[in-house]
């Protein structure tokens, strides 16, 4: 329940190698207006914690099948078992304590970067983060939100009905809609800063400044903060043994 | 000039862990019609091969900038220079060589497995595999083919319009558009094999041929094969100075 001693946690997944980048400063700005606006705030930087993005047997410290590796199968039996290896178990931890989810990386070839996508593979695994029926809006994060915050090399006209990519909304349905929605994530329109580095400093202060004021609006919304007072709609809606359980002692 | 003597020559670009899996069995199909059809097949066995798909100071062997790390310009130097490291090179000039791309892969979160973006991110690099003004019909590729091959765990009715992930090709519009067609690779529709860990054992082997029909038929179409006897247009059309002269050597 949200309040001066039990604030809105978010949780910011970062993916970039280099910390003077812009998508740094993406990053930093983040925290720190959701710092200010009384959030409390939790970062994976995945380059600079060597997150391994490699989906197999190493997700793992058990074995569901040792014959043949089926993916879910094992996840599903980590997820019973707990037999994720620490690092997804730290992973899942911090998705588990979190309302608002930030993802914030550069555009590579349309997409995340892989160390991203991997973190998607091997943390949101089936059992802990999605099931069958539990999906969409039926997903295990209906409540709380998610949204994305991404530098492009590309010209907002590229990103455009005619452009060579074609509409930012196509490029990015495969993160907006097969990763963050599928979970059940409330979305807010994707902030992308365009060609950031080609465009003026005055134009890259700006954009700074708009994804602040994007952020805080929708880490703030009253209706929405309101709503996770209401047990079992956001926080603990994940509701599975353990993540229920963890979340119940962290109170 | 593709002849008995010097074939068409197809990479195949494979990224699943477990060796008993459908996707193996996609795979191990395609390299059989095509040898069977008197192409060469090389394979990047992502996993088995344990690629590294994580992009950043690791990729090269020397540096651009010691002081911060900007991607496409540290790949350009590596370009330019032929400073990436052994594994990078490695698939280059599997790249270099090939004529026809085939890429096969579990859909995990609505695209590519880590893995295999990280190959496209550090692998196609800047200067190697694409630069300003030479993308999608201008492009390296051009003259080039490509296609997909993908396994999904979801129906074909969730990929369809109204169904929960959207139509398939909103699904792969940023594999599709923005990595195959980007390099300019002519692309055919993907192949999807909807389902298959719940279809049946006679629904799998149906799959596996229509497969290979439809990858032979591109493979072998006479109208492609003949253009890539005309210099410049595909073979050798990525003319960059080190693969031109990879290439000019290997003949």
């Amino acid at each position: 329940m949200p309040s001066p001693q039990n604030p809105v946690r978010a949780l910011v997944i970062y993916a970039h190698p280099e910390p003077t980048s812009f998508c740094a400063a993406l990053k930093d700005a983040a925290i720190a207006v959701l710092e200010r606006a009384g959030l409390t705030v939790e970062v994976s930087d995945l380059y600079a914690e060597r997150f391994d993005p490699v989906g197999g047997r190493r997700d793992f410290v058990g074995k569901a099948d040792p014959a043949r590796f089926h993916y879910q199968t094992e996840q599903l039996t980590a997820w019973k078992n707990q037999t994720f290896s620490p690092e997804i178990q730290r992973e899942q931890e911090r998705v588990s304590r979190a309302d608002l989810f930030i993802f914030v990386f550069p555009l590579w070839w349309g997409g995340v970067p892989a160390i991203l996508k991997g973190w998607f593979d091997r943390v949101l695994a089936y059992g802990f983060a999605y099931a069958d029926g539990r999906r969409y809006e039926h997903g295990y994060f209906n409540g709380k939100r998610g949204v994305l915050a991404i530098s492009t090399g590309g010209t907002e006209h590229r990103f455009s009905e005619g452009g060579s990519y074609g509409p930012v909304s196509s490029v990015l349905h495969g993160v907006q809609h097969c990763m963050l929605e599928y979970l059940g994530l409330e979305t807010a329109q994707p902030f992308v800063a365009y060609a950031t580095p080609r465009v003026s400093e005055e134009q890259r202060t700006q954009f700074l400044r708009e994804w602040q004021e994007r952020l805080v609006d929708i880490a703030t919304d009253p209706d929405w903060v309101e709503s996770l007072r209401r047990p079992n709609v956001a926080r603990g809606a994940m509701g599975a043994p353990v993540v229920g359980g963890e979340w119940a002692k962290m109170k």
